[in-house]
């Protein structure tokens, strides 16, 4: 197949290095130099995403928010401009799920198809290909793409029709920052009330409290081990992601609301570039009381 | 052994039962009739919780508060009164883990030993002596009582000293309320979107958001199977708890606080005896929005 990919960062460089791998002609765009790796791979440097698009079959995006999908699909010389009737855009950026809809139906109508397809798994999921894949498309569509999407994750999963893969996406990083939310402030109380947390973590593991997040960044908290992993500044992004959608469906998420300023709180103490189970720390400073001990103390990194 | 047992309701009932099942001599003391079948069983019923305490080796308590376990142990004629030296009190109520540091103080003073042995798995677990019991204690305490906790739960352990049982138990219940209503807002928000909650939590299921909340609530919530299970209004009792604790402790538990505020809402509409991931009611109310389609309702039980 021949797939364009525009969006060469810190994911998108690794994942479009599979692409090109798996057997696939690559067509980039990039706004600086284009990445060494993949020219050297054998990919086509295009002059604008227009030209990515006439010239692939499928164009995989893979940019930071909402606007730049946007610009880079329906600006001037846009991705949009190039794609004929019967091509795919795949939106692998993590975005509105209420304005993927509405880019749905813009392509729908030039006969072309969107389906987005968020992950999650961070850098070192991008560079392993072990991402998961959220998607959302028509199954027809998605069933022409997915031996691509399995050159880049392995859990990759059709939630439903454009726009409900972005939507599992804003759901997963809700339940993952509340989830670790609610494990740094049982740590917490039970570090303060003069317990021991690993083996109150130990202890709960078993029973109706036990998650992947107190599994790994129960210990994450409790080691003082805050290397990312997942960046607290990113995951900000994701959660005012789900509150802006949440006032535009006219709905409260209180506390993906209120877990939001404990990270805000984070950033504000140094802690944005941090694991983010670094939101730990701030409710240490709430408690006036460190996992494990001493005083808590704001740290600068 | 001789065991006592003081605390004959829901829990109790069917725990002594386990107990007196397993071979051991057990004394009751009951304020109402007690139980018919503990008394067919063999259970020696005495005229006072001293009495109990005079006649056992270690004497279990299983009743609702923290008032309420001072009032059984050093009330008068109370537990404490005969509790001669080297016998053991195993409270096996959720109360104030600060309250049993005291209450443990207190009773070395006479030279007996206090073990801390919360419970979680609710009536089921009682019934089918399945729940998992948090203690602190000594380490020689707990193995001489040991064999008696086995024969009401099996995922037993020994967190540290008197209070650190508690202390797991709230911690616990601060994760179990604080991921129910994570997972609550995620699913609403992805059925008030449009996707299919399912769907979105099977996508979920593998990465980091999988809980066995997400895994066992999540199906109740999308199912609306809000049969307890464990109810609202005895997790509220809970979270009220955790409240105090970090109050006494001088901490902030923000999210629990505003967690516990849903709850509130949950039982102001009826839903205080449904279980407790009826607390997605509350957050459809909010969302006008009901999982599966409908215009939230208030629902009367």
């Amino acid at each position: 197949m021949k797939i364009g990919f525009i969006g060469l960062g810190i994911m998108g460089r690794p994942m479009a290095g599979h692409v090109i791998r798996g057997g696939h002609a690559l067509h980039i765009y990039s706004r600086g130099t284009p990445p060494q790796e993949l020219v050297e791979a054998g990919a086509v440097v295009c002059g604008s995403p227009r030209e990515v698009a006439e010239r692939s079959d499928a164009v995989i995006t893979m940019v930071p928010d909402t606007p730049d999908v946007e610009a880079v699909v329906f600006g001037p010389d846009g991705i949009a401009e190039g794609l004929g009737h019967g091509k795919i855009l795949i939106d692998m950026s993590s975005i509105s799920p209420m304005a993927t809809k509405k880019f749905a139906r813009m392509l729908a109508e030039r006969g072309c198809e969107w389906i987005d397809a968020p992950v999650s798994g961070g850098d070192v999921g991008a560079r392993n290909a072990t991402l998961s894949i959220m998607a959302g498309s028509t199954p027809a569509a998605f069933e022409r793409v997915k031996p691509v999407l399995e050159l880049m994750g392995r859990n990759i999963t059709l939630v439903g029709s454009a726009g409900d893969g972005q939507t599992a996406k804003v759901a997963n990083q809700i339940i993952v920052a509340l989830t670790l939310e609610a494990v740094a402030e049982a740590l917490v109380f039970a570090s303060k009330a003069g317990a021991d947390p690993m083996r109150v973590r130990r202890a709960l593991m078993g029973g109706f409290a036990s998650s992947r997040i107190l599994e790994v960044h129960g210990e994450r908290m409790i080691e003082r081990n805050f290397e990312p992993g997942f960046r607290v500044e990113l995951h900000q992004k994701d959660l005012n992601l789900a509150l802006q959608s949440a006032r535009e469906l006219q709905m409260s998420l209180p506390n993906t609301a209120a877990t939001q300023e404990l990270f805000n709180a984070s950033k504000a103490h140094g802690g944005g570039r941090l694991d983010h189970s670094a939101i730990v720390k701030t409710l240490e400073l709430m408690a006036g009381h460190e996992i494990g001990g001493g005083a808590a103390k704001v740290s600068q990194t």
